[in-house]
């Protein structure tokens, strides 16, 4: 019997999930866009995808609609989002589950609305960047679809 | 401009979400293992994969230890889980929200304790199988890692 197998009991926890969207926008060139999280945030100078939190009532198609709204000035469509991975995470706070999607498609120019640095990343260099500790999972998973 | 980026609005929505944790248990010749919904279930009659809903103050992975106990009567270790995919679907009453985990390796036999009926499946067989509507998109991209 494997000993990897024998643990399964998880300590008992109260911390509640924490839904997070987040997209990979691809470009052209098979980049991917970045943000680094502002000042003023929880973890600021860590680097991420955009997105966020999911509110009460909406799906996660709908949240990130209307984050990458507010962030980007971008507008798109739920056609236009493949859901390609999740980040499953814990913080201290709370637990983070974060579906990621990719899209390829957007209208409109971007704009960083709150003033974050934005970054265009080829594959492996999203490595060189400081990337959220939830995000870091994710990332040779994306490299697979770039 | 492409119109498939034109359509943004969504309609406003009071469906909650529901989180659902799924696995594809896959053994050594690369099956995966799907269950039949027991009669008394909704959607009776449809396939799925193993899991269940994330209770209160669960972790995804603590709720999939959780409920490979009490429907297969195995044990394993969040370690043995690897995170793959989502699905978002929108039901009548609520949308749905399943991360879907991989696993290889686990402890016991496994037994369907709440008389499911049970099969072991190779790989493009699952489009044999009549599975939930929630499952469907997910099964080319777990076919990517059989």
């Amino acid at each position: 019997m494997n000993s990897a197998c024998e643990q399964q009991q998880l300590p008992l926890t109260t911390k509640q999930i924490k839904l997070v969207v987040a997209v990979a926008l691809i470009d052209a060139d098979g980049r991917v866009l970045i943000n680094e999280r502002p000042i003023g945030k929880t973890l600021s100078g860590y680097w991420e995808f955009p997105g966020g939190k999911i509110e009460e009532g909406e799906t996660p198609e709908a949240a990130l609609l209307r984050e990458l709204h507010e962030e980007l000035n971008i507008k798109t469509s739920p056609s236009c989002f493949a859901p390609i991975a999740f980040a499953s995470h814990s913080y201290d706070d709370f637990h983070l589950l974060m579906p990621l999607y990719i899209c390829h498609l957007w209208h409109g120019d971007i704009m960083a609305r709150e003033n974050q640095k934005l970054r265009w990343v080829k594959g492996v260099e999203l490595y060189r960047y400081k990337m959220l500790p939830a995000d870091i999972p994710l990332i040779p998973l994306l490299l697979e679809w770039l």
